[in-house]
């Protein structure tokens, strides 16, 4: 193993491919040799100023631990890297530990390396018969899969996906496969086109009038025009659910909320276990959604294509098996 | 009975005490001769455009039915005029009705006048060991009480009320008489005073510091900086309870919502039979909010008092029983 490796760093709003040390492990954590990477609407916000984050990029990975339990096997890790002795940790929800680092979002280094040092209970192995090109889809899903574990009883409910982009395609497989009365509304022919294979009903968001009719409503365009047509769609008392972090603030108009009694939540990182079962089962078909893969060299020009309107999933191959 | 009346009518963000002709009610409406109203925040709000309302103003209100099954008895009446035929009617959500009128506030003159058409099914009769001064009460305290209403699990649980003014005196009181761990913060010593006698915690906002542990956060303030406080004081997972409708949009920051997970509900009407019943126990002391009443014909300086910060509940007394 060297002793240095390939990383690309966000420094003051600019992606840099730099020559790095090799990541040190603290006490639990172990070393994982990345495989793939996925780059993920979230890194565009932290490049966007969003958390003020500084360090190595990433957090949707494949990779082979190094050492550990998993050694010499293809892992997936979680990405909040939690106390487990606080308070909130011991109440169920170690995803919110105030003291947590998050991989390549907060105070700890990600996954756009050769290299990334993980909590080895974060990790889990990939079964041998999902690929590495679906494995390194499991963070994104498992975020996805966070829905129904907020909202169980999904089944047979009129739900609404705004956004045909990254997100809200892994939402819409989800949603479809928990069997709820699903329509997709986006902005992209092209990428709405991959959704009606499945049997989603889609919209163009200009032929769609809102009709207060939805019982749940899945914002996954971070925008103020999402809220404010999330706000048309919702029937009384009906359900709004937050996909996207995003920087900086909003103009919203809060009067429906009250007018109609909506709930609004807040939904962020999801479980990994059903995520890999999903991929292992195919219930749920990522490998579409890949528009381009770049060798980590060419990250910089990964980042340029990603932020281009017909691009869905963009990958970084690290290194080979 | 005369066949006209005085009454207070908003036309183009002006009040003007006016003499009108009585209201005629519609089928299954009945008239009530009003006694008292209260002056509301949706007042203001109306007044600074909400809801493009036109016409008699006034929503809380208690009178005497001169018709109908509480003839010669007085009454109080909710507020919202449903069809209950509608899908939402017999699901069982009335004050969501799409078709629905609203006393003072959407299409339906209201009780800022000597008489006002309601709906027989509306009216609850006031009973007899309720004053008038208490029962003006009602339809804000039954907002109040939409809350644990909402959230039926409240008691022990650690509770913030933002904001001292009207609705926030009137949260907290039920609040408390929830059992609630609770804390009002405001910016109105005086007003703050009101609750301590009660055993309420009370923080003036300029000495609290949020730290993430409130279970609930209730939003009596209406603003943007209430909402970001709000994203402050609450612990992952909690419930952010929105009690104001205003007018406009407001810049809000929705990350902590996603990162945070919190659920935001809105809350409007509430239950009279259990506001009748909490002023009749004496469980909810309102009357130390009235800081002053006004004929109705000086409603204008009524309205003029009541914006002033140090100000909370203005009554008109429209007539004597």
């Amino acid at each position: 193993m060297s002793t240095s490796m390939r990383a690309v760093r966000l420094t003051d709003h600019r992606l840099v491919v730099s020559e790095e040390p090799l990541p040190i492990p603290l006490p639990g954590e172990v070393l994982v040799r990345v495989l793939v990477v996925g780059i993920c609407e979230t890194d565009l916000q932290l490049i966007q100023g969003y958390m003020g984050f500084r360090g190595i990029l990433g957090h949707e990975f494949v990779g082979v631990a190094c050492s550990g339990r998993w050694s010499g096997q293809r892992v997936v890790g979680e990405i909040n890297c939690s106390c487990h002795a606080c308070e909130t940790c011991r109440s169920g929800l170690p995803n919110h530990c105030p003291h947590r680092t998050v991989l390549g979002i907060l105070n700890h280094d990600g996954a756009f390396a050769e290299y990334i040092a993980v909590p080895e209970r974060n990790l889990h192995p990939v079964p041998e018969d999902v690929s590495n090109s679906q494995a390194v889809f499991t963070e994104p899903l498992a975020a996805a899969l966070q829905i129904p574990a907020q909202l169980p009883a999904l089944r047979g409910q009129r739900v609404i996906v705004l956004g045909d982009g990254r997100l809200g395609q892994l939402c819409a497989r989800v949603l479809q496969a928990e069997e709820t009365n699903l329509k997709v509304i986006g902005r992209h022919p092209h990428k709405l086109d991959l959704l009606r294979p499945l049997g989603i009903e889609t919209a163009l968001e200009s032929d769609a009038t809102p009709d207060h009719s939805a019982d749940v409503v899945v914002d996954c365009t971070g925008t103020s025009s999402g809220w404010n047509a999330a706000m048309e769609w919702l029937r009384p008392r009906g359900t709004l659910v937050l996909k996207t972090t995003v920087a900086g603030t909003q103009t919203l108009n809060w009067a429906p909320i009250v007018i109609n009694e909506l709930q609004v939540i807040g939904s962020r990182c999801g479980p990994f276990v059903p995520a890999l079962k999903a991929l292992q089962q195919k219930r749920v078909d990522v490998e579409p959604l890949i528009s381009a893969r770049y060798p980590l060299e060419a990250a910089t020009e990964a980042f340029e294509l990603v932020q281009q309107r017909r691009v869905l999933k963009v990958l970084l191959d690290v290194a080979a098996e």
